[in-house]
């Protein structure tokens, strides 16, 4: 555990980026606390975690029991081993860095902390910087495309032996736990959210948490998942008939269908993230849906289900090659069900890659 | 969605408890913004929300999405609709109930939202009341008992059925996935909390995340898991051999099962937590193992994983009937394994009763 070890790539170029924000804000030090924020700026993944960056150093605020994994992930940061969390042991390490003026993000720090921090750390200000690391994240390397493209994989294989393994009669609930069992048998550490399984009229409401509701042959069933991959993950969109489907959901269907081609087709680098909702939200319109469409067009993913960008109607986004973002249009129909489909989207250098490859229906 | 129509209980007399707090602390309105306490005080479950309360009235802010789930759980309540996320809606409440000095914990509301919220809504002043509710949590209703019974069930059941599947060659992984699908299956749900399933040397780290090493027939299987069951967790920790358990781990396996049984003995109403800590604590000092247990000795179960009271070495709190707590020892000995024992225990009026009924071995 040197700390005259070189950091490495990934890590190097990230906290370079966040030493030029500290310089061009004339700060002495940046707090990170948020754990996805860590994990990406120094691969460290313990749950109990701060890391503070100045122009020089890299400290790696921690407890005993993720002391190993802070020897194993990140060597090359000074580890300091804090007894509890609290106040202590940052402002301690703040005062040795002689560090005045510290940026961090305030969406991650609770009034306690900060009244905590501001009390004992007296003259250290705390500078509110909301955007050093957050929007940095949109934008991702060759390596983060290729977890989330395993992480589509993973969710993709897992919802094929479901859907093999539907009958009529099943509940929500039992759809929602084998699909969750098959992502983590195929190596996801986990679900990327909570995913929403919906039969019938619950398939309408856009944030359902699955329920007793049985599967039948004449209803739809929603499903959107993901699957965490080595902290990335995927997040997608289908709706499935055992029987045949109902004129009024086929119509539907169609209309979604078209919508999603329409905003697949507009993502490139450099245009805005507004005019790509527009594309899809339009096709809807004009099929009378309008006001059955009540929320944004997509989002970036990665370290967590919601990232940067955001596809709505007053995104001020504007789309970069290496961002990932889901592209979901849906109708939905009260008492009678949704349509939703959606799919994981790299902007790439002169267009756009469909990362995602399940068929959109499966009569 | 009457306003006039009253309170059911709980909620009642827990906003009355809220009220007498707002009172003592001569505050005209208190902002309850964690999703669970939230949950506790008015039934409500939609993932956005934030609840008002006066002396005279509840508000409900929530969003569009869960406009269906606030009149059906909390019909009583006075139901406001936003647009967007962001202190407008919270304000123009504030302002409509004429509250200047208005309480929150300090913990749930992070610094941007604190100063958006002071910003817009000069003169209102904020106050930070930290112990409005959380404290009174810990002390579970016979309504609140039941689901963590429920919760304790469903964990065994499913615990029962993997330790029947388990055989060498499964990874951690694989075991935790499908201890997972088994709690939901039967109700839950989901994990209280991720499980932790370590295999062999993995046992000896406290908090550890499942992984690729394989169960053996010589190493110990440490399993900690809970299920969620209409909201209430449970928190169990069995450790598991497929063969013989080798000397040293017998050993301490027999200070660890004594030490949970003076830990459960000394569990009563009006005792110290920190005196149920130390009662088993001692044995394990006194087996040499002091310094192998490493954490406290438990904690209070319900809406969260970790809630009051804290059984630790420095806790200040004292038991009170209805609390529902864990005993949890453990010895850890690193590159070789550990043993923890977790049940959960209710703090009766007299005494104790414990609510997990697994067997503490499985030869």
């Amino acid at each position: 555990m040197s700390r005259a070890m070189r950091t490495p790539e990934p890590y190097f170029s990230r906290i370079k980026e966040l030493r030029s924000e500290i310089e061009r804000r004339r700060l002495d030090a940046y707090f990170v606390q948020d754990r996805m924020d860590q994990y990406w700026l120094t691969g460290f993944t313990g749950e109990d975690g701060g890391v503070l960056v100045t122009p020089r150093q890299v400290v790696l605020l921690t407890d005993g029991r993720f002391d190993e994994a802070a020897d194993h992930e990140a060597p090359w940061a000074r580890k300091v081993l804090r007894k509890k969390r609290g106040p202590e042991a940052t402002i301690r390490e703040l005062r040795r860095l002689r560090a005045r003026r510290v940026g961090f993000n305030g969406g991650h720090m609770s009034v306690s902390e900060f009244n905590a921090l501001r009390k004992l750390g007296k003259p250290i200000r705390l500078v509110p910087i909301p955007s050093a690391i957050q929007p940095r994240r949109a934008v991702k390397t060759p390596g983060e495309v290729a977890r989330i493209r395993k992480a589509v994989v993973v969710a993709e294989q897992a919802f094929d032996a479901v859907r093999k393994w539907l009958r009529p009669g099943l509940t929500e609930r039992e759809i929602a736990a084998r699909l969750a069992y098959e992502m983590r048998q195929r190596g996801a550490q986990g679900e990327a959210f909570p995913s929403i399984v919906a039969v019938g009229p619950n398939s309408s409401l856009p944030h359902y948490e699955p329920g007793d509701r049985r599967l039948t042959e004449t209803e739809p069933l929603l499903v959107d998942w993901g699957a965490r991959v080595d902290w990335y993950g995927s997040d997608l969109t289908r709706v499935v008939w055992l029987g045949s489907i109902p004129a009024q959901l086929r119509k539907v269907f169609d209309v979604v269908r078209e919508a999603q081609a329409r905003g697949i087709e507009a993502v490139r680098p450099g245009v805005r993230a507004a005019a790509v909702d527009r594309a899809a939200r339009q096709v809807i319109d004009k099929a009378g849906f309008g006001k059955r469409f009540n929320h944004a067009l997509g989002h970036g993913i990665g370290l967590v289900g919601h990232e940067a960008p955001r596809l709505g109607k007053l995104s001020t986004d504007v789309l970069e090659p290496g961002m990932v973002i889901t592209i979901e249009p849906g109708i939905y129909l009260p008492g009678v069900g949704g349509v939703r489909l959606e799919d994981d989207v790299l902007v790439t250098e002169t267009g756009h890659e469909v990362l995602s490859t399940l068929p959109l229906s499966f009569a």
